[in-house]
């Protein structure tokens, strides 16, 4: 009766325990020297049997404390080790699925279906929702998430487990159940700490540049937070206001230029969207935040009339490179003109060559499954986004320089065509596009 | 392409009612004249579909606000369709499952099992899913259940329908993602008018009576909050701080009583807990809610050594007519003594047969599952709790003497015991109680 | 030493104190028994006394602590023997003035000036602000000016305390203390219990009525508040939002009428205005509440075009028999006629000839100070609002009925001519009206 | 009528501005191009005596923030000349104030007094009043303060002016007024940018060392704030937890310290307190503020046994050289063994030395008016603390050198002894100190 054992002295501890809590005291108990290793996770897979089988709210809320404060004391060999039984043991029994699927061929029923779903759930499922009864135990989960992310490439059976994280997480972290909040210079601290470390397009190097993000009139910025994570952020977003559409992140991120008077805005410019868990990676929150934003901007801001990102193209010299090297005369031949810089004018013909490229890159290249090759591309124009401009030099930051040769594009949220611009891309990968790019890079017929 | 008609002119909508929107506005669209009766369930079977066909995050928004206002317009004729479309449509395939399960037997994978998992999910929880990312819509849903379940006795069918709703709900309301919020005077009036409505045990005729249950230093209420639900209580619990545990409500809810000094209490009284969404019936809070508060009143009167509720018998006078009707002959005698009154002193013989009955009830009593009769014996009993004290005269209310004869019981938290006396009762059916009440009624050898 | 005696083991105390003290408790030490009568007096005057030349802050905060609650348990002879010591014995020494009013003679100098302001300042305002630094003395202080006005009008030498009361209130009340606060169905409860007490205008009888001034979206309610008074309203407004000006509190408050739809909403009334503490009488609120509660309603309803009062006429009936006491004999014909009725009909004789007398009630009736007989009248005009509308059979409560015969009346806030009007009535007396009312009493040359 | 033309219109652009207003807009309209200078200060001067001339609520808020808005353009020109002419012509009325003593004399009564305090208030405290009326106006008047007292030494006339923004303003920032507010890493970052810049004595170089301040378990900051000031704090004070009272603030403020587990403090550690607002001299929170914090860390710590300070000694250096200049044998020895250095040990004849001068400095040395030399011993001995210990090499860094050759000092807050310590300094001139300063520095018989 291994969980009789570990529940042992159940109220006992828990009532002694609150006796002891004083407001603001962590609610996790110290834990002074858990076992690591194999050792470790084995401890691990006992408390999560123990959890499984429990009954009691009393017990299982303490059980499932445990385990979360026995698995954060794991190595990554201990991790390894859990994460890997959890796959492999805690799976449905599929001869229970195959008699749950024979009574139901004798005796059809709605019913019967739902009693093949129950046996065919994997036992790993209820093993996650008990875990996450106990106190801020979803953040765990989702390190634990991440955790399997990062180990999953060597260890490709944690496939199914992965499953089972993403039903869970997909659920948890519904629309419905998400906060947006706005983050501005007055936003605690902390949350702003996590603001710095976590924007992945445009890095802040110091609290300095954050403000200058932050606390101008003409600057905002949203993130989508979980009511069980507290004041860490799932993804935020950064806005400038302005009369037009900006076409270089140098212009947008100027250190000393003069906020822009806001009745004067005219465009919302997204210039960057950052993804904050790496263990929330395939739960998608952007497209609702972009929504919600340009909504929420709309009703505070009714002369808006451009949606509008500024938007780097992470993949376009790497395809420029993968082009040459499969043979692409004209990529060869744009990479031969070496790294583009300031003095390439907008009539240089070398400055031509690459747009044209960079047309094609979006208008007609396709990666092996029928898809964009820019991974923001597919971002925005899976969103009904159109393709609207081509920004030269738009990011002469190192980084910006290496993706793209300091190419930046323009997605444009065209209130009138996002759904047509959707569809066609999901059925038939057609980008939407302006003029100008499109005669830059004419689609050929159908492929 | 039916989602494309439904979806039509998408953001345009969305972007057009951002306009009109300003703060504090409904975030649902006024519905002018929306069909009911079998063409609304076919309008609502539309939209629920194209829900699950629907891939843009925007659009599925919007047709998610759509199908719930479309349903919320449903009589119950409609309601009744809908749901029953449900049950019977949006099962799993068993033909997918049982090609999941043959593909494991020819290559059996932990992965190849999480197919069959996958095969085997109903596609309503797919809806159900996508329907919660609409704003408020987490209430709606949970109405939604309260439906299903007042019609489920007339369409059993529904069944399998429901299995779906208690997992998801079981999900979404996990422990996690509760929130325990102290209710008193200073709460918002339009929760402490719900808490009025929601009050199943002692009911509160008027706001004064309220008033006495939540103002005065020694009585205290808590409830528990679901982060999308806002001001809606999901279950609540009214305690009493005394110097020694009470036997009687009507002390403890006395109009004119003086409160208690709170450096005095010594007894935390547990009596009254009222369970508030019908739609979450099934989805147990109690437990939790005990311990939290428990946990809490501890933190701040250190001083406290018992925590007991006063607790109603309901199943105790219904026990009884049934007893003597299959032949119970102290049973009959009890009921021939006619109704229990205030002139039964503690030595009559008449209260000492009907104490003996009530120790008999809950010692030795066993509903046809081997349960507890009583119901709340089953969820005290079942947590780990006590029968410490029966309570002659102890609820006089109409309700109180219908139930009971005035009977009521304390049951005892016992901080040392609790999980000893959980797995007694979940093992062997074997209830703990005081001395004195097992004098009343000696359990026999095991049955 | 009296103050070391009084002030004995201060820190010990306060330090000792603070280990006791948990969140919650009150700051207010228990007082068992203290004295009252005419030894309560002189206990609450020697702590004034110890207080005025204590030093240290440490010290003065308790003994302001300690004389507050000395003061609290003192009955009303206590109460008045403690303010009337404060009235006589607290004042600036005539010499001391008359000193340094010499020395400024001699060396005439702005700074020699403030020297004689110093010395003609009373030393009770001083123990007044020593007083406010206990926790929560503002209110007290509040509380024991209401108790001076209560005892004036027999003690009239209390009145040189007042002055000092009304000095330090109307700078420890300035407007730019104030918060407004909107009050809703969503608020505190024992702020809503507060409104029901407070409102003086048109009374509440009970919670549903309350919730029908709150919860339906075409009514509004806001309060100014006090920061060091907690949720204790000084004043709050109730609104109405309406396609019309209303002419009787009956339709305004129909217990079973259907709420507006906002969007229709052009005119905005404030029908019941009420200063809740009597301590702050002769402190003004009135005006600014009015002024900001209008900006916020502009901003969130930008079609309204009208802001009106419907009020009561509280001095007409009075004025009427003292008129017909004097000798009016168009008073004496109107109460003749008996007491006005719903069968009045607009035409009849006897309702035109009322309807004049209330004309010339505010159009050319005027008190022995020049002012307009009614107060409410003599408040809004006062703002620059003009008399708009006469409301026959307006109220038809019992005390509508006693104050003005069921008359009331509109005054409008007209954006364009508040000034002139204000100006019109602080200088001349004169009374803008709306062309009907003229018509009605004209005004004869200037008296 | 110079008011009737300035506000002119007035409610017609406060209803007109209202309809601009949207939520977050700034409350003080934008100001193109207002003079400056002398013309200007006639502008705000006209202003004013039109705030004093107006009655009408509604317009004297709004001339109120025009001569706020006026005021703030001023150059200095402007401001000296607006202050000189509120110092020189907003006084009373002396001839008044003569008569109303005449009046006094001939019928002597409490109520005649307070015609006479009347009569000598200086009209610029009700012009003061009047301003704070303005939306957002407090701030800025102190703002006025601190242009006054830095214009000050060159206009001594404006001492009458200052006496009575003190007699305002202490009023206004009466204790009972303020919030006590803990400052942590989760507060508004625009509120800890704040601190960075007001930090006086251990000042904080960039926002990891705020960090290191703020975030570790067994790091406290707290201040008062004013509710009319929002996140604008007045004063805050930081506290280290420690097992031991602390010798140096290296040691206090290592970069890479562990922090104190807090179950294990026993000391509490004021170590830099700072007052914030330039315009608020003179105007004291520091004993207020101590005494909170101390309570409140008591009642989250009830293991604290000790309060101490570790405070610099601003003032030791300059009297060691004037005390030196002035032929002191002691000091100019001390002096010619030049600065101090982490080489000279404990018992080096040099240390003991400037240690018997530093005890000098605090027990026998007063300065003309009687008083302690060190402006920081001044503020602690008077609260009633003892001068506990010497710490030597305390504070290396250059300011501390400087300043007090690295010395620091222990002031001890003893809970038994406070009150006598206070009135032994307060009487006469007695410092209470440990006996190991006692003995390096015995006192003389009574001077």
């Amino acid at each position: 009766m291994p969980q009789t054992n570990l529940v042992r002295n159940l109220l006992d501890s828990v009532f002694a325990r609150a006796r002891r809590l004083r407001p603001g005291a962590s609610p996790s108990d110290p834990t002074p020297s858990l076992p690591t290793g194999a050792a470790g996770a084995d401890t691990a897979m006992a408390l999560a049997r123990a959890l499984l089988a429990e009954r009691s709210q009393f017990s299982s809320l303490k059980i499932a404390r445990q385990m979360l404060t026995a698995y954060r004391a794991l190595d990554d060999e201990g991790k390894t080790a859990f994460l890997t039984e959890l796959a492999q043991n805690f799976s449905p029994d599929p001869q229970a699925v195959r008699r749950a699927l024979d009574a139901h061929d004798q005796a059809p029923s709605a019913y019967a279906l739902s009693l093949v779903s129950k046996a065919a759930e994997a036992p790993r499922q209820e093993l996650l929702r008990q875990l996450n009864q106990a106190p801020m135990a979803t953040a765990e989960l989702v390190t634990m998430r991440a955790d399997l992310l990062r180990i999953l490439p060597q260890k490709p059976d944690l496939r199914a487990l992965d499953e089972d994280f993403v039903h869970l997480l997909r659920s948890w972290f519904n629309r419905g159940f998400l906060v947006m909040r706005r983050i501005d210079w007055s936003s605690p601290a902390d949350l702003l700490e996590r603001i710095i470390r976590y924007e992945a397009v445009h890095s802040i190097a110091e609290w300095g540049e954050l403000r200058d993000r932050l606390q101008p009139a003409d600057r905002r910025c949203y993130g989508f937070f979980h009511p069980a994570m507290g004041d860490e952020p799932l993804i935020f977003v950064e806005v400038a206001l302005s009369e037009e559409i900006p076409s270089s992140i140098q212009s947008v991120l100027a250190p000393a230029r003069t906020p822009l008077d806001t009745a004067k805005a005219r465009v919302a410019v997204f210039y960057s969207i950052s993804n904050c868990q790496d263990g929330l990676a395939g739960i998608s929150f952007g497209q609702f935040l972009i929504k919600q934003v340009a909504e929420d901007l709309l009703a505070e801001f009714p002369q808006l009339h451009t949606f509008v990102t500024l938007s780097p193209m992470p993949g376009f010299q790497r395809w420029l490179q993968k082009a040459a090297a499969s043979g692409d005369n004209d990529a060869r031949a744009a990479l031969a003109h070496g790294t583009p810089g300031n003095d390439w004018t907008d009539d240089d013909p070398r400055t031509r060559a690459r747009m044209t490229l960079a047309a094609r890159y979006f208008l007609t290249e396709r990666d092996e499954r029928g898809r964009l090759i820019d991974p923001v591309a597919r971002f925005h124009v899976g969103n009904g986004a159109r393709v609207e401009r081509l920004c030269w030099m738009g990011d002469t930051s190192p980084r910006g320089m290496a993706q793209s040769g300091g190419l930046m594009v323009n997605y444009l949220y065209d209130l009138e065509r996002a759904e047509a611009n959707h569809t066609a891309y999901a059925r038939h990968s057609n980008v939407a596009a302006s003029l100008a790019l499109q005669a830059l890079a004419p689609v050929s017929p159908p492929r």
